[in-house]
């Protein structure tokens, strides 16, 4: 079972308006969509597109949290904890030019809502062998919640998989998360010394991750590809052709490859040709998120991992 | 008992962002604040400030329309009738200089559900004396569905006073309502033939709806104050200075000086008056659509209506 872990679940709204958005003005929606969202949510729906066993957990709350849920698609499990705070919606305004986002703040987490939680998810950690934890923390809980998560998740034996960024990641490094998944801002953020330009660069930086912590650092560059370090040598690849389409997504397929391929036991240089093809055929997808299982399986079998190690 | 009708009642949600709206840009929300919505529930809520007796009607549905409900003031009675179709959210963006505006469509009321509302409505005019319809049409509804109401409205014997505008203003002109309250742009919409400059074109203007059936046309001019054309003669009135502040809720704020001015059966110059401090001391309030009741007093002492007959 893979677990994934939205500790600050989304409802994606997305408003159609015609013309462009012009600050000042009334705009009339000509319509409307909904989603269930936040990175943990897209990731569970690309693997369940791929028919892996998953179930989501997380902090959902309010009209707008029951939302979010009646919005999982139902052959997704579930086990949300509730929270009093009303969860967060992320909007975005649509135009015929490009797209306008508003991020609501979301709610603030009791500490007994997060003792509530960490003891779910220390129920569901021992049904679970791959555990995904991505995106942002609510306000109220501690810069180190996913550290404290990492370290029930590999007490139960589970192989952890981090995306994150800022404190919370670095604090969950001690923990040894097996991959933590940066993408190029989160690694420069992570370590600011390094001007990270070149794969060796990216090199240099992940294994200062890894010397803090982290297993295996997962490093996605959008268009130049991924890079990958690990215990048995670091690997770049890239997508075999230019993608043309939306990027929005694209990490949380990525993160869905890298938990499909621990649960299928795959190499390093398999695991990160999949992570490649599957960001670049989310890219490709026309509705955000989602993953068409012919471009994944196209895309791939084009992409050839190359060796960095000296 | 004053009944006012929201057919198409919204959420007013306002999100609060630093800087300006950029187009093309994400912006995080500092602060959201949510409110019952629709010109009906604002007219309501300004009547209850002056503790008229007061009970609110409409449509609502979905989770949007229990939210609705929830935030109408718990002192203010309401009997919506509901629909399976969501309520529509009205978000405001505000940022350090404007307001930006997206309107959602809001729902499709389907003609058994429109049936529903009219045996409602039906029943609340028997307890009823004033019968305040307000604002536009959802989907699905027919044109002269406020046509509709007045009728039912006269045949029980109440006063009917109409806020709308476009094709439901001109189809219900023929059942005779006793107040029309359009403002500027609505008039002009109207009656497109007429120039609208002076005082004396609201009069021309006004005396072509009443001569289609309205009984008395309250015509709101911004700050050049508004124009009352009735059985009984013409008047115009000004507020007694310029008022500064957030035009928003001003037309509803009219509109419930209008209501209260029948049920104190006040005479018309009485009721100008009231409308046009009414309406500035909304204009005043820092929240849309508040109304502080000593504004109005010091503001009505001053407002002098001016006969417009020869």
């Amino acid at each position: 079972m893979i677990l994934t872990v939205a500790l600050n679940a989304a409802l994606d709204v997305t408003y159609r308006v015609e013309g462009t958005v012009s600050p000042h003005e009334t705009h009339r929606v000509t319509s409307m969509t909904e989603a269930a969202g936040g990175k943990a949510v897209n990731t569970a729906r690309v693997l369940h597109i791929f028919e892996e066993p998953i179930l989501v957990s997380g902090l959902v709350g309010g009209d707008t949290g029951a939302r979010i849920l009646s919005l999982i698609p139902p052959r997704i499990k579930h086990l949300f904890g509730t929270i009093s705070g009303e969860s967060r919606r992320a909007l975005v305004v649509a135009d015929t030019e490009d797209a306008t986002g508003f991020w609501e703040p979301g709610p603030v987490v009791s500490a007994a809502e997060w003792d509530a939680f960490r003891e779910r998810f220390s129920g569901l950690v021992k049904i679970s062998a791959i555990v995904v934890l991505s995106g942002s923390l609510p306000r109220g809980l501690p810069e180190d919640a996913y550290a404290q998560l990492v370290r029930i998740a590999r007490e139960a034996g589970c192989t952890t998989i981090l995306d994150c960024e800022g404190a919370p990641l670095t604090a969950a490094l001690a923990e040894r998360p097996d991959v933590v998944k940066p993408n190029a801002t989160e690694l420069a953020g992570a370590v600011p010394d390094i001007d990270i330009r070149s794969d060796a660069d990216v090199v240099a930086a992940a294994e200062r991750l890894r010397k803090a912590g982290a297993g295996a650092v997962i490093a996605s560059r959008g268009g130049a590809g991924i890079v990958a370090v690990t215990d048995e040598g670091a690997w770049s690849a890239a997508p075999p052709e230019v993608i043309v389409g939306n990027p929005t997504g694209a990490g949380d397929a990525c993160v869905a490859a890298i938990a499909r391929g621990f649960n299928h036991h795959q190499t390093w240089p398999e695991l990160l040709r999949d992570a490649v093809a599957m960001s670049a055929a989310s890219v490709r997808a026309p509705i955000a998120g989602h993953v068409e299982v012919r471009d994944f399986l196209r895309l791939r079998h084009d992409v050839k991992p190359t060796s960095l190690s000296h």
